[in-house]
This record gives structure tokens, C-alpha cells and sequence, in this order.
């Protein structure tokens, strides 16, 4: 920007690092910045500053929270013999929003990747083997993305997890509800087939 | 979101209040903001403040500056007799990122817009007439945008300044450039006819 303002070109720099966000949308977002009264400048900077301050991990599942241990972890009427083991703490939240799931999750925080230099120490695995130590867990439900990836990983970790006799299962696999057949890729259509189930 | 950090809830509240953001969006930003270190969100938190604190109007033009006249009002190699008269301080950004044009502005903020109460008085018309007091400026060239609003706004301003003498213009109308006239409105191709140039 040939603007001579160097506040602003900071602000919008800062903007533009984040993700999805592109040059225009980053001036966009600077001149509501602009446009903010005091007290809204004040409540945008303190929730930055606040979430990063507050929020940590949960000593348990890894799961972001505010407290030691989150709210689902400590919460009794959950059914703490099934973990969910998720890549993000967006999927707790994408599966939370279902309200089907009433077990425990565990957080990975990554997925094994060599490119990028993720192995598995760099996840939580240990953290969740640890948990099984009790032997008050029966089931886990390996629940990382569908890419190639995120498959590895769920079968590096069920790997693990089998010798302790504990049950590990998978996601299913299927054409998305109100999808459209024809525009559904090979794979998935393939593993539609194989996963049919008896009407 | 139904994730119990009320810190992370409010931190997506705040990027949702900005410009073409939505709950996904917003929602990505929050957990952009998580995974910055210490030294990232002060810098981001910093740019928010700073850009708030430091950025105010140039005393003459009323565009965005941190100083008290902007450098464009203060640059004597700029033709100080004409004036381009825009919206808002973003069309100076893109007026100026052509390079053509070599006089200086002035920012209304704003359109007449009856229909969202804003009259004459609340933009900075009477700034613009006091500028034209002491005959410097001979040509005033009138850069709202191509609305029904801008246009209404050209006109009324244009009817003020007829009297003191000085030239008013209007930005030109027409096709715009590697845009296909097949997908051009019938207004914008009637005003290119209109509009016509000799070979």
C-alpha cells in the first residue's frame, strides 16, 4: 500500500498473516479497526491477549480449556470408557455440535507427516496410551481426517493399542448426507460400497 | 459454539463483528491467534492499539495521517490547484496506486444518503469550500463512486462550487478495461457510447 501511513500498513500486515485472510480483505479488516470506537479497541485487544493468556491445554486429553482439567473430562455423566481420538481441537467442537457423542476425547494436536517433520513423538500418543493404563477405557474411536494422513496416524496409533485389549475403531467412511452421487469421488464411492449396510 | 472457553467464545465474537467474516472465518482467526508465541500477539495486539491511537485526519484534506497535515497536503511537488474529491480514505489508496494523478484529495467520508441519515452536513463538504477561499484551486474533480448516492453527492457538491468559479469534473464513465462488453450493463455501455472518443 502507497499510503504513508505506517500504523496502518502495520495493521494491515498483521492481518494479512492470518490465514485465509488476503491483501484486500487484511485493509478491510484495518479500517473497521479504524472505524472502532475506544472501549471496541479495548475488547478486541483484551480477548486477543485474554485467550492467549487463558486458554492451555487440558492436563488430561489435551483438549483446549481455561481450567486445569476441561469441562468434559471432569464432567461424571460422560461415558469416560470411550476417548475419541481427534487431530484438532476443532473436531472436539465439530463433534460436540452432533450432540450423538457422549465419551471422552483425546487431542493429538498434529498428525504423523515426515514432510513436515511430524513424528510421532511430536503428537500426544503418549499421553493417551497413559490413559489406558486404568484399564477403565474399552473403546477408542480413531477419528482423524479421511487424508493420507490422518490415516497413517489412526493406524500407527490402533497399532499400539490393540496389544492392550482395548477395541479401536474408525470413523466411517460414505457419500456426505444430501450429497449428490454423481459428483462423489471414486474413493469414496468405493468405500460407500464396501461399508453398505442392511436396510 | 458449544466448546466451555468462554475466553475462545468471546475472541470469535470479536473477529465475527468485523467486515465479511463469518462463524467459520472467525473461528479460524481464534485459533490463528492460539497458535501465535508471547512476542506475535503483543505485535498484533500492539499494531491494533497503535493503528488506533496514532491514526487521525490530515487537518487540511481530511484523509487518514499521523501527522497533522498529511504528506500528500505537505508534498510541494504535487499540483496543489487541483483537488480529486472521494468517499473515503481506501479510494485515495487506489487512486494513488495508479501513479497517474499528482494533486491532492479530499475525503468526505461518506456519501449524502438520506435513506441511511447522513446529509451535506455530515460529511466534510464545508471543509472542502473553505479550502477553495483563497483561489489557488482551479479544478476540483469529483471522484464518488459510480452510485446512485456518489452521483447524487457529485451533483450537490459540483452545484456548490460552479459559483466560486472553479472547475468541477467528474471521473469518466465507460467499459471497464479487459472486461468482456457482452457482460457489460446497459447503462455503463449507453454512458461508454455517450462517452465516445476519436480514434
Amino acid at each position: 500500500m502507497a499510503n504513508n501511513i505506517p500504523a496502518l500498513d502495520r495493521l494491515v500486515d498483521e492481518f494479512r498473516k492470518m490465514p485465509s485472510i488476503g491483501s484486500k480483505s487484511a485493509e478491510r479488516l484495518a479500517f473497521y479497526v479504524l472505524g472502532l470506537d475506544e472501549k471496541e479497541v479495548e475488547g478486541l485487544t483484551q480477548a486477543i491477549s485474554d485467550a492467549h493468556d487463558k486458554i492451555h491445554q487440558c492436563s488430561i486429553c489435551k483438549n483446549l480449556t481455561e481450567d486445569e482439567v476441561c469441562p468434559i473430562c471432569k464432567n461424571d455423566k460422560r461415558e469416560h470408557g470411550t476417548i475419541c481420538v481427534v487431530e484438532d481441537p476443532r473436531d472436539v467442537i465439530a463433534i460436540e455440535r452432533t450432540h450423538e457423542y457422549r465419551g471422552l476425547y483425546h487431542v493429538l494436536h498434529g498428525v504423523i507427516s515426515p514432510i513436515n517433520g511430524v513424528g510421532p513423538d511430536d503428537l500426544t500418543i503418549k499421553e493417551l496410551l497413559s490413559r489406558l493404563n486404568d484399564n477403565t477405557v474399552n473403546e477408542v474411536i480413531m477419528a482423524t481426517n479421511p487424508t493420507v494422513e490422518g490415516e497413517a496416524t489412526a493406524m500407527y496409533v490402533s497399532r499400539l493399542l490393540k496389544p492392550l485389549g482395548v477395541k479401536v475403531s474408525r470413523l466411517a467412511y460414505g457419500i456426505p448426507v444430501g450429497a449428490d452421487l454423481e459428483y462423489a469421488d471414486e474413493v469414496t464411492l468405493s468405500r460407500a460400497l464396501e461399508g453398505r449396510t442392511q436396510l
